[in-house]
């Protein structure tokens, strides 16, 4: 019986997704669960790898369950043996054909990032930050440059596993908030590379910041090498907004309404 | 030299604001970067001390300085020493007769909840939670009848050291956020004791909820016992918005906004 399960997770707490022999990972917690809710040793495959400190709205998995429960049963029995920051948030029984990761078409992520004089204690791990003020249309402009499909290697990290280093870029959304001071920056591509959106995220600063300008980002990526790109921005306020796959999987759309932390 | 700064931090990992000998306390890490910062050992006199896991969006101190340095150098120099979940936000020098707390003319607080079938795990910590609906009119109609002067030893901590326990309330505000689950509770008093504000949410949720009539609220006030009300609620989604003073000391107003985790 194939399972598929939506999770969030806070990454701030976990060495990432990918089991590890110290199994501090999300990975090695939600294996765990399984094991003390169904008393079998499974293994699950994931839709995207996020790296340490980097969060989900919807992770998506799948595992083949030798045991049936139901659907409501899936989301309580495991969010009992999880850790306070992991959740399951549904169940599917998609069947045998659906692959958490090579069935998704598309990924999406957002990157939430602060501008603001002072550092934001109560949202650290949760929100990028920057003292720069940032250009929207200079961001927009050179963020246009990485649309549809391109040699990504300048903006890869070279730990990157991925076979090819081209990606196809569907879109690039930045907006700031009503507050003034809140960035949400949302990327859609059919994959991401290995540190893909944080080495893109250092770049758009650079350019935001008027460090660089908007034509900067075609020289970086005609490079082809990580060395022509910014450094990779930290991890905390990436997210995880989840895979997109077709209708038939009946699988629940990708996230990108954040919690909130106000009224 | 009296100076008195705005602080905002995360509860999460501190067991509350007031000094304690193991040292994990925010007063302590505030006072250690007032040393390390100032040579100094000074003692700060906070506005209002909040507990264990209980958050302050502005949180107000004084303490009387051997020396001298710019607005912006203590906010920048203090922080290089705090931990990154607590930040200065400013720095002023309201002159010998500001007391941080004695000043205070009424006190902000603010509670998160999320109304959801699933615990929030992205926010674990930094929301309250409950999988009941709730109803908002039966909420106000409850929070009625804690507006004024009471005598509020129903929802005081037994271990609460306040000399009175009555205590003058300004305003309950309740609203649901456009998202449908994210409520904020607004409290305005002129002071708060020892765990009231959690009381009170305990009782309300218990109305909201349907558990009890909004009546029910006025009869527990009426039984002057902690026994009457219902349990203390999780400090998780507790902020405290900070302390208002007369305008002369030119103290920033209590902060109501809280971070935005969306755009």
């Amino acid at each position: 019986m194939r399972i598929a399960l939506g999770l969030s997770y806070r990454g701030c707490a976990y060495q990432g997704w990918q089991s590890q022999p110290g199994g501090a990972t999300v990975q090695d917690h939600v294996e765990r669960a399984l094991r003390e809710f169904t008393g079998a040793s499974l293994r699950v495959v994931c839709a995207g790898r996020t790296d340490a400190g980097v969060h989900a709205l919807q992770q998506v998995v799948h595992f083949d369950s030798p045991v049936r429960r139901g659907a409501q049963s899936w989301v309580r029995g495991l969010n009992t043996f999880l850790p306070p920051d992991i959740s399951v948030l549904w169940s599917r029984e998609p069947g045998e054909d659906f692959h958490a990761q090579k069935s998704a078409r598309s990924r999406r992520y957002r990157y939430v990032l602060v501008q603001h004089a002072v550092r934001p204690a109560l949202l650290h791990g949760l929100v990028g930050w920057t003292h720069h003020r940032l250009d929207a249309q200079a961001m927009r402009e050179g963020a246009a440059h990485l649309l549809g499909e391109h040699d990504f290697t300048s903006l890869r990290a070279s730990s990157c596993q991925a076979r090819s280093p081209c990606k196809t870029v569907h879109g690039i959304d930045i907006e700031l908030a009503p507050d003034g001071r809140t960035w949400s920056f949302d990327f859609h591509a059919n994959a991401f590379l290995h540190h893909m959106v944080r080495n893109i995220m250092g770049c758009l600063i650079a350019v935001g910041s008027g460090a660089r300008d908007p034509a900067w980002i075609a020289q970086v990526l005609s490079a082809r090498e990580r060395a022509a790109a910014a450094p990779t921005f930290m991890p905390d306020g990436l997210y995880f907004a989840g895979p997109a796959y077709a209708a038939q999987w009946q699988i629940p759309e990708p996230v990108l309404d954040l919690p909130r932390l106000l009224a």
